[in-house]
């Protein structure tokens, strides 16, 4: 690709009556130059079984073409027409709430025979017609694809042959998910109970492993038949989506981009794209903060070492994301500054029925400009004269945030407190890096990458494999920094807490181990940032060092002669532990104590969030700043660099200088010669 | 009717023991003149298939005409017998939360062919029984009738062939209710999809309204049979009821009168009466307001534009609603200033097990005199006292309220916010009339009455036909006063949001438009009420006049350039848009103002609520006002009428005097010669 | 027994690997004397149907018969194997909320046939096992065992059955369950609606106490089975367990014993058994008070008037019961204190997977010493030194708490409050007692025993025969003090409200009645403990006594004429009514009043919680008094005994002499010569 793609979701199908003349002007006006088509239109393409009908699919391609508007074809899977779930009552998946009612989207079994009978015909007819079209640069395989809690029968079948083949005989399967308690033990394969059911974490959390999987294998699947297809130069891509946040809005399906998807593992199911794709969607308006941009786009970029798709983020949805003057632009910047090649309205126009009708698209309902519109001009006119700038910057982190599905799941079991999730833990240790704007990448316990890295920072790994326990022990006795919070290294990947001590192998870099670990009432720490918020919450753990130092304390009339948070040296490396959560400035101290001490600070920018520095290497090999005022206020940074120009203005700066950022500004410093 | 209908539900089956006598004696100590019976008896009238005992029936009935005691004979139907739901599967109405349980009541599929089998034949065998007895002086079919959300395969059955009946070909269908949106386009009548399941909004949108036309065919056929039967003298009424609201406390089925009820249009339903009737529940003690008996009285006189029975109404329900010494008088009069014609009360002894035990009668479960009868002897002799001058009383409004159910189940699928929903809105609107002593009517949409009122409001009329919206626009042209908040004229009958300017049609009238709307944070008005809480609250359209003029603007940083509140001339009328949610003390200022400039001050009193003033026109064509306090403290009021006599006292005032209302009093004024 | 029995729960089939010898070596470290297997581990045992497996029996027995330590046998029955599930599809517990899923324990519907054939098989094979081993002193029959809510089929079949014999005619039914109400009347026993849909009170109370009555049933059984191979000399004991209150941790199954079991009559459960055993689990750290260890103490004891055991309480449960030092020492003294003769811990070792991880044993996961299994070892030790002293220690008191299964169940149908239950009312009257240090027994009014006491207390008792009222009744009659609180003798057993006086029968020697209740709003009481918190909250009767005394009045306009708290004396006896629900600190005061005037002081101490004084007599006669410190703060009392010795430290004190007591400690005094 040589140009930024800048557009969004185009349905013809839904639009209350023929814009699409006045929609490509509109378009070619804000330099909309791709839209995503098709993905959710099945019951149009075949309205009835084996009749189809290409109309708006066809008319718009024709249309894009002629305007120089480029298409991704979605495959139209994941929300089947009324016809096909009547043909077999086992296609909508049947979950641990019991059957599905045909209405909504992403509710079928994905390993339904029917279903993928009818599914690969549809998408084998579609590609088929369509990859051959000049304007198709690529196709996004199915739509935000999760496992949707598909328990049936057929389901449990697969899942027990799963088993069968992973641990041969039920004495071994037994032992291993401690099936002896409460009489869950079986003499038989036979004797398997339903998991719906269960009470045993092991067992369940290796069958939402198991539902993870089936995502990556369907996906593969769907990737496979359009390879048959499609041209080498077009890509294949999917919209992969993060734990949804509800926030509380009265408006259907509210939420927001919070942390790592739990349905999907998203290092496996990459592998079959050609380049990975997101959605991130996030709180605007006084909310917006960049840190899901970030988030998410750091770990996206992170699955394939990457640059990426933003395949939809939002325009104006509803009443809460209608953003300020300025907000729209700060956003597409802060995508193209994680890496992002590409950035995606959802949708086009406002929907005038149904269901995401006040999902709102860059037009509301009157189809008219619009604030938001306008700035979208403004966004598409930069991305234009910029393009080569922008294209492909290549991302450089020596820090990684680890994460893992396995430990999000194994913690919904065995939550560390009620307030206090898995993703809240990754989101406290992520964001506090980014509002020092220390930037990093976000890779899954599956990567082989450790060891490109500086620092990794562990959060929670509740349930991990002695085998990746012995990569991060390896990793700090070669020289790097770890740093990891409390309820790391507990069980094993079957959910099986380590009979040995705590952290489980990982206590040998730490140089401290633990036995008991209470709910913090009004217990403050010390011995770090004193000038903070030293309150712990939620959890914390009684630490013994051994050969650790103490960075901080506990105040408290009991535990106060355990250790909060200890630091330690181990082979060439350092590992550093923290048993408790506390805030986040002080989090943000022990990050800086660190990267200090271990010669790290490289990564420290002088700058703190709302300002947020992210950067980049331009296809010329020169190094890009983004600076970005994610505030209200006007902001003034003074210039560390030798001599820069501001892309966007052509302004330049040399160092000591002062730079100005508006209210909800960005700033794209380039070096200069 | 010449006496104004005082009395109670009667239910002699229910008695601990036969108190027939001495019941009847304490009703006439109280001057109680009507009972209701029946109503909830089938299995006591029918303990077996076909066998009939009238044994309670027929000795009430005796023992009231004795006694000079009216009574009302309530259809058993809404209750049925355990044999009978034994007999079909499918009686009890299967919902979206599965198959029915026998138990309640309430619960059955009001389209069944059994139930309605075994219905007809104990109407027709009660009704027979009773009509030609001298006491009975009418009837009430069923008892608070809803569809209870049936929606078994024989409703839906019934409901493809009311869209097929509508929309005659699956592509119109597809096309009015968005349905190629997720796949939900059908390419036949046998793919309709069960509507249960569904999330399109106009598809569950007409599947209520269809639900609501159930309930008033099934009323309309109880009429029907007992019309076959009824001496011309005998009415037919039902207790057409409210929304409910929550109050939170811990008794079953706690809650209160609030607002529209979703599940009835009782403007159809009321066609097949002789005389509207309703229940009418409200909080009290310090609650008590005066507001739900007026809003509910509004609403159900306005339906046949006539005077109304309050068929139930409590005496002291359970630990908090107990009146004050003094409420339970104040409240009777508040049903007849309104126009009631009867008032009485749930029930008339406590019952002793069960389910609804602590609603309590008028007599508690010691079933001896306690304070609340002894006040309700206060009111029969009053009312006994009065007839004359309080039965039939007319009232003419020349302000109306505007309601809708399709707004109100179409702002279920698309809420404003979470805590705002359309009765809040209604509520919101009335009740600032209210407590400004403005008296109204309370319309549907289907009512032919505009022309009749010099000013309309229009509370958050979302989903609405362009017929009416044209109603509303001719309404101004001619010189009408319209008052209409955010949120109105935004989709049409099928829920589909208009594509053009908002509010569609009437933005020609308003002379404003918008298209973009935010959630309010810290967002205060000004322009006006500059001394109330001028907080914005919930919702906030981003308003643009066009011709209108700028009653209230934004206080906020990036939307302060949007007006909030405006007004307009059109034709001969005028017009006001209120684009966000005020306080009600900004909301009755937008009143006033209007009313003033308007030239319709005559509706507007100098007293404000807890003094409430209400006005009717005596048979005499005298007119009365009533006044009451709903305060705990003593107020005082001048009389501003050249002459009148208070009814109750017999004092009489001249203008300027001083009258003085102990607290919960009420005055009844009449002009003097 | 010779031995206080010290020890834990002990699951050699749930270890990760063979630590027998090394379990058994930190047990007799730790004075532990005594462990209880098998009650959950049927799947072991019966792997396959009939393929029985005593590997970890036997050699557990063998072991701890060697080292020592006794064996307390459960039966298994309380969870299934998978294979039983799988042979009769009704075994699993039908319930209101549908049929069960495989999974967890205590999920059967334990009258199914099948399952009763299955268990009495795995029962006799394992008594017949074990009973003739030395080591075996007696056998746990089940376990915390409840009827699960079973409600299939066959259970509502043995309840038709059940209703026919008790009621004998459908009229009868009728009229005592009020069936007329809602058409609910049948005529004809096959005409019984499904109880699970039913809204009738009366009707579902006695399927509640009817369910009551098959736990009673299913012990009685399994006791019968056991008898039949057990020696004399063993005991057979059941852990009865108490409501359980969530907390609001985030841990599964967080929650702690809080008052009346609502699932089984203890006192009718109990008398299969030889020694009443229980399951009490508490709150911690700051918030550990004793009151649970004390209530259910006292509880148990009280059902077969004798010492008991305690066979599960916690270690160091997650996070938040890990215990300050010191805590779980005071904790063992505190279940002694209440004639406790044994303390045993669930579990000795913390479970590595499946769903109980975090109630974590005396030893963590780590299976090494810590802070919480040191202090066992301090309690062991104390434990046999004082084995004399503390065993079987006799209780006697002159106070009893009056409490009922059938008041709890009907409370929850009517609702005092949604905020306060019935075991809130009991909790409240009796933590009042025990801050106070006047120790009681809390008896059911099934019991006997009315006539040893001097004072009843009685919580809330609403649904109450005429046959336990006139008891009453008859008790204040020859002399007694009577206490009751609001909500007494409103229904009979039935759960019909009577129809004269309230509180009905009592009214006599109340003094009082009352037909009005009310919600208090801001309503204090004035009359009692003017420097307390006076306010009055949930509920307030609004008294009107007719010779009794007032002791408060409340404060307010309306209601400020009626009584809140009377006193009466009637025939020789004195009886206080308390209308309302108060403070703590009020009802104390109202304890005080009532035991000074009527001289009873001498149940009064001086001292208050947090210093609790637990009295008891040992075997020699002497009289022991335990002074317990539940705070984190040094305490110091006055000794008023002439000459005593502590037990646990030998000191010797004089009347006048100070005691000192540490944060969280306890004291044994002795009457010294």
């Amino acid at each position: 690709m040589e140009n930024f793609l800048f557009g969004a979701a185009y349905y013809d199908e839904y639009m209350p009556y023929d814009r699409l003349e006045q929609d490509i002007a509109m378009m070619k006006e804000a330099n909309i130059n791709v839209v995503r088509i098709a993905e959710s239109t099945w019951s149009t393409l075949e309205i009835r079984e084996g009749e189809y009908n290409f109309y708006h699919i066809d008319r718009v391609i024709d249309a894009m073409e002629k305007a120089n508007i480029d298409v991704i074809i979605g495959t139209p899977t994941y929300a089947i027409p009324s016809w096909l779930a009547k043909k077999d009552k086992d296609i909508l998946a049947r979950t641990k709430n019991g059957d599905g009612l045909y209405g909504g989207r992403q509710n079928m079994d994905i390993t339904n025979k029917t279903f993928l009978y009818y599914a690969e015909k549809i998408i084998r007819v579609l590609i088929e017609h369509t990859a051959n079209r000049k304007g198709v640069i690529g196709f996004q395989i199915d739509n935000e694809t999760k496992h949707y809690g598909t328990a049936g029968t057929h389901v449990q079948q697969l899942f027990k042959e799963y088993l069968i083949e992973k641990f041969d005989t039920v004495e071994a399967l037994n032992k291993e998910f401690g099936f002896s308690y409460w009489s869950n033990s079986i003499g038989s394969w036979d004797d398997l109970p339903d998991v719906r059911g269960t009470i045993n974490a092991s067992y369940a959390c290796e069958f939402e492993k198991f539902q993870r999987q089936l995502v990556s294998e369907y996906l593969a699947w769907q990737a496979s038949i359009v390879r048959e297809y499609k041209r080498e130069d077009q890509f294949i891509t999917h919209n992969l989506d993060f734990e949804w946040k509800k926030f509380g809005a009265s408006i259907a399906q509210d939420g927001y981009s919070y942390g790592v998807q739990p349905d999907v593992n998203h290092y496996e199911a990459a592998k079959c794209l050609t380049i990975a794709g997101t959605d991130i969607y996030h709180m605007t308006q006084d909310e917006l903060t960049g840190a899901e941009i970030a988030f998410g786009g750091d770990l996206i970029r992170s699955l394939k070492q990457d640059n990426y798709l933003v395949l939809e983020t939002e325009a104006q949805a509803f009443k809460n994301w209608v953003p300020y003057p300025g907000q729209l632009r700060l956003q597409a910047f802060s995508h193209i500054a994680s890496g992002a090649i590409g950035v995606m309205y959802w949708n086009w126009h406002s929907i005038h029925n149904s269901y995401e009708t006040y999902w709102k698209g860059l037009l509301s309902h009157d189809l008219k400009s619009n604030p938001t519109y306008e700035e979208s001009k403004v966004i598409g006119r930069e991305l234009k004269e910029l393009k080569n700038e922008l294209m492909h910057i290549k991302k450089i982190n020596k820090v990684a945030v680890l994460v893992s599905n396995e430990a999000l799941t194994s913690l919904k079991w065995f939550p560390i407190d009620k307030d206090l999730t898995y993703n809240d833990v990754v989101r406290w240790m992520y964001d506090s890096l980014y509002k020092l704007n220390i930037e990093c990448d976000v890779i899954f316990t599956e990567s082989d990458d450790f060891e490109q890295y500086e620092t990794i920072i562990v959060p929670a790994l509740y349930s991990v494999s002695e085998t990746v326990l012995n990569r991060l022990l390896q990793f700090v006795k070669n020289g790097g920094a770890l740093i990891a919070s409390f309820k790391t290294g507990v069980s094993d990947e079957h959910v099986t807490v380590y009979h040995d001590d705590q952290p489980h192998i990982l206590n040998e870099c730490f140089g401290v181990t633990y036995n008991q670990f209470v709910e913090p009432k009004n217990v403050t720490i010390s011995g770090i940032a004193p000038d903070k918020d030293t309150n712990i919450k939620y959890w914390m753990e009684l630490l013994k060092p051994n050969n650790a130092e103490v960075m901080a304390s506990y105040n408290h009339k009991y535990w106060g002669n355990y250790a909060a948070i200890t630091k330690n040296s181990y082979g060439k490396g350092k590992a550093i532990y923290i048993g408790c959560y506390t805030s986040e400035e002080v989090l943000q101290e022990v990050y800086k104590l660190a990267f200090k001490e271990y010669n790290l600070g490289h990564n420290i920018q002088k700058e703190r969030w709302p300002i947020i520095i992210r950067k980049g290497i331009g296809k010329d090999g020169k190094q890009l700043y983004f600076y970005m005022n994610y505030s209200s206020d006007e902001r003034e940074v003074i210039c560390p660099y030798d001599k820069v120009i501001d892309l966007l203005s052509g302004d330049t700066y040399k160092v000591g200088e002062r730079i100005f950022l508006k209210d909800w500004d960005v700033r794209i410093l380039k070096e200069a010669d």
